[in-house]
């Protein structure tokens, strides 16, 4: 199947459906490298309309967005809409979400900074 | 365009060319997050045939591939051929370099661990 829509692009593999109760919606998740590793690297999918809750990194974090179409927001700010090619770097303890806009998939790396510093709150 | 070949997809801006003494051949780098930064993630675009030399990193890297083909290969050990997707996790201190084949560009992104513990040698 030949297509220039990057919204189905995956590079890497897209790994498993991802249940709990830190989404709304469905999210997929491959750990490119394991969790508890010096550098835990997630490949993550959010299925259209699926974001996660508020929530803060205790080292900070990185996301590098490979697909799709999303919103990144921080507490007290605007939400910021996401496209492939984008990199939001996320700094430690500030309360934000991300997630899939309503009528697009959206696919991103999620990179811990200090992962040592403590899991997500 | 339509293609399906992703040895020519570029998901990140593939930066400026990269002039030194470390690669054989032509090399671009753009840097997603900045030189200094506690997570400095570089997009390296080799053209090909392009390679850096033996090189070694104290605290490790990763590559993340994202188009083209190439290769990594440990000292005393085989060269392996990368493709997009491929996760390669480079141990600290090990000596090892990376390159396009002779007939592909070759793309990935590239993360230091520990990047406090010194550059690359």
């Amino acid at each position: 199947m030949c297509t220039n829509d990057l919204r189905n692009s995956v590079i890497f593999a897209i790994g498993d459906k991802f249940a709990g109760d830190f989404f709304t919606g469905t999210v997929w998740l491959n750990m490119l490298t394991p969790f508890g590793s010096a550098l835990p690297i997630a490949n993550v999918t959010f299925e259209p309309g699926c974001r996660n809750n508020w929530h803060s990194h205790a080292g900070g974090q990185i996301l590098l967005v490979t697909g799709g179409r999303g919103y990144y927001q921080e507490r007290e700010q605007p939400a910021r809409e996401l496209h492939a090619g984008d990199v939001v770097q996320i700094p430690a303890e500030v309360k934000h979400w991300h997630g899939a806009a309503n009528d697009s998939r959206f696919m991103h790396l999620a990179i811990e900074i200090h992962p040592g510093k403590g899991p997500a709150t």
